[in-house]
């Protein structure tokens, strides 16, 4: 009989205890975010505000502060980069909304939808160069750096995904290096940011990166696995939302593989050609669970939370590695 | 009998004499712009091409190298400053051509009708990002401050003039204040960031800072002026776009004040309610040229062009100065 290395277990995990930990230079963070989103254009700060107001739990920026504290940063520094690294985020979503048609971002109206796709696209990027205006406050050249060229590589991951959409035969290793660039990148940045406010060596440094990476894939797997099995209220967007686009997701992708030949023709019609109608995404749903492609994701989703959890080994055990590492836990356990 | 001060005088001036001088500078830029555009995803490098081999002036880039040149320096320091200047404009130029749903830009179709308004949005940002990758490597968060401010202070000026898109009754001062940010800033920063990388002292900075203001000021309003009286094959864009996209330029705001109430219900039809026949464009043309609208602008162009060139007598008399003021005449003599 074998079990599962300590580090790979799969347990509940959650993101309380980070919450919790951070509570109060997240105060701090918030009270940054709403002061930079505002502008004398008045459209900005109640756009931004629609967004950034509907929340979500601030993961990035999170993961800039414990990567700080756990580094050994004990001032305000990393509070700034913590902001930019939100107002990067908050661009890229309403860049991609835009890009993916997507009605529905974090439970609300998305913003494309209420003020249009030209005021989205512009004020995606007044956010953007305000995170690079927040990172030089913090005169960091090697902040500047990380958060320069992860924001390069979303880019990249956007357009690649973007070209590869509808393809039926993407291969495991392509999926994995969009999402790589698209969602994991800025994991990567914001706990590499992190390490660098709070003057950690290479060996820190590299670590938090890696944690954050891997931390990153967990956390997209297990969002494309939800998106075929969850609902919408519990979900925030509509479930279904990347089969409707026809995205080329794991979950999907290892269903075609899985169904064969049998529903060859099903795939080519819904994913290839885009025709589809309602009841075809509830059978999609069906052939990707029972195919066991939606189990097979969040086990890939859990070994890349193991090996998150173990980039922290480099650092002693306390208060917040143990709420990283629930947090990798939790990448992978979450209902929405 | 009076006449202008000779700062003021209206001459043809030309940007011959600034390329001939920025010659091989401009090559090395040149040569930055295409290694950096490249991206192993391909859709990247052969989207920016597009747009950037159809070239245009260079204006930009060329107003950091000689900032610089005119403030002291003497090393290639200026040179990836002034390719991210380029790359933080061609990002802009691919959002409003989104934004306005553009027909043409530089003369040749606009990328987004070719690869698609999500990949010219996208492919806007990869070149935003890599205009910072560029900064960073120069070290200057002087040089980042300024072009990250100026960054977001254009997303400003496009939001305001979105917003105030068909408005009849907008002022002069609005008008200026949109054109300050959405074109001038860029110019401003442009030279600023070349009298930072020359290592100049607070008064060259702010001089050069200055003339870059003033000069945008000048190019848009000239700009303004020749959407209404150029010809398609000499723009390389649509005349007549601001009238159909209903922009309130000063040509248009001047001719709506002049022409008073015998044209009001002309004017609301087709900028206020967007209504417009083929026919009304030429009706405009005749109305906007006979009101004295374009003459008034140019003047006002004219005016700022002089504050630029005033903005130079800092400076020695110099070949770098003399093809600056050259540039600043041809701003309002250009027909194109």
């Amino acid at each position: 009989m074998t079990s599962a290395p300590a580090a790979l277990a799969s347990k509940p995990g959650s993101v309380d205890l980070l919450i919790d930990l951070a509570k109060a230079d997240m105060a701090g963070v918030d009270a940054l975010i709403v002061q930079r989103m505002q502008s004398p254009v008045a459209v900005i700060p109640a756009l931004a505000e629609h967004l950034i107001a509907a929340g979500g739990k601030r993961l990035r920026p999170l993961l800039t502060v414990a990567a700080d504290r756990l580094a050994g940063g004990a001032d305000d520094n990393c509070l700034k980069l913590a902001a930019a690294v939100e107002f990067i985020h908050t661009a890229t979503l309403l860049h991609d909304d835009v890009v993916d048609g997507s009605q529905l971002r974090r439970g609300k109206v998305a913003a494309h939808l209420i003020w249009g796709a030209a005021q989205s696209v512009l004020v995606g990027d007044f956010l953007f160069a305000r995170a690079f205006e927040l990172m030089v406050e913090t005169s960091s050249i090697k902040a500047l750096d990380i958060l320069a060229r992860a924001s390069r590589v979303i880019a990249e991951g956007e357009v690649l995904q973007l070209t590869r959409a509808h393809d039926l035969k993407l291969s495991q290793d392509v999926y994995l290096e969009i999402i790589a660039a698209k969602t994991a990148e800025l994991f990567a940045a914001a706990a590499e940011a992190g390490a660098v406010a709070a003057g950690a060596g290479d060996d820190a440094r590299i670590a938090l990166r890696d944690f954050g990476l891997n931390l990153g894939l967990a956390f997209q797997l297990a969002d494309d696995a939800l998106d075929y099995g969850g609902e919408t209220a519990a979900l925030g967007k509509n479930a279904g939302d990347d089969f409707r686009e026809g995205k080329a997701t794991l979950p999907l992708l290892l269903a075609i593989a899985r169904t064969g030949e049998a529903e060859a023709a099903f795939w080519e019609k819904t994913i290839g050609r885009l025709e589809q109608t309602d009841e075809d995404f509830l059978r999609a749903r069906d052939l990707i669970a029972n195919s066991g492609a939606i189990s097979a994701t969040l086990e890939l989703a859990a070994v890349y939370a193991g090996a998150a959890k173990q980039a922290l080994r480099v650092f002693p055990a306390n208060d917040w590695r143990a709420a990283l590492e629930a947090l990798a836990d939790f990448s992978v356990s979450r209902r929405s």
